[in-house]
């Protein structure tokens, strides 16, 4: 992993092949080829174990929770190797229905995690009732995203800012509560 | 143009060599070769072509405006053909860095056409006067490419809605006014 990591330092994944993994690291390149198969396999890993190690804020209060949630996210992808691994997987997604699986389910099961900033502000009365706390991440998530991924640029401090503001106005409006709730007929199903 | 649009109606874009391009088209390779040279160029002529055709929403009325736009998007990349080209694109950039600055340039363009329907709300009153129209924009669309590219879902009427509420009130709201403006110190320099 960290071999990995050294690597896309230095270069994008396109130039990433387990000959060069191996030589970093060390390992013989059957054994990589054993444990992770390819190398969207071994960068896969990378990008779970390296998203894996930011933390999900808990300030007690929710504009604050947010501004941190996104300066950890544009920190993240401001580093070049850390967006190299974002865009090589993409790419690999493109071409691998598998890898394209690993990745969507990777971002989903962090955005699950953080959902815990909208479902605390909700307990605390900050933001309405039946709020969809995925909405309110992906709501965040994805000036950032669209940002890296489509003007291929960094995320700046201006972009923090109006990305927060956006998401905490809306939510704070009720945007994000449920459809069937808002029209004020509940069904017991929470999930919409 | 047309051959190569057929051909990512059935298969992606990974699959797509200038070989089958010729077959389906009629056109020699050779001849393919020398105006395109590459698949990629064809898909991102491609790309330009098909994107140009969405209108410019110019009903009168912000929100309407905003609406009209969002479903264009959400019609365009719902179709698998296009979300093919679109996720092809992306693959080939995070390989080739002209690829990457020609789909940069063709976002950046789309996105200062459309910018009319913030400069008209302006005029018209409905907005804050120094909204940056390109941020306004850019918010807009971010959420629709976000469950493309990462979640790797279609845009369905709940996003279409959501995404316009939260661009909408947002932009009433003054998040996406220039900051020099905000903070009363004009300088005359518009473009923040």
């Amino acid at each position: 992993m960290a071999a990995a990591y050294e690597e896309l330092d230095r270069d994008s994944f396109a130039a990433l092949t387990l000959d060069r993994l191996a030589r970093r690291s060390g390992v013989h390149v059957s054994t990589i080829r054993r444990r992770w198969r390819t190398v969207e396999g071994v960068v896969v890993e990378l990008l779970a174990e390296r998203s894996s190690m930011l933390p999900t804020p808990d300030t007690g209060d929710f504009r604050r929770d947010l501004t941190q949630l996104t300066q950890a996210i544009a920190d993240f992808n401001n580093a070049l190797r850390n967006r190299n691994v974002l865009q090589g997987l993409l790419a690999a997604a493109a071409h691998d229905p598998r890898v394209e699986e690993i990745v969507r389910a990777a971002f989903v099961r962090r955005i699950e995690e953080v959902t815990l900033i909208a479902r605390q502000a909700v307990e605390r009365g900050e933001i309405p009732e039946d709020t969809d706390p995925r909405e309110v991440i992906a709501a965040l998530a994805a000036p950032l995203y669209y940002r890296v991924l489509i003007l291929r640029g960094s995320i700046d401090e201006r972009l923090v800012h109006t990305t927060v503001e956006t998401t905490y106005q809306a939510t704070v409006a009720g945007v994000f509560v449920r459809k069937e709730s808002r029209e004020g007929n509940r069904k017991g199903d929470r999930e919409g």
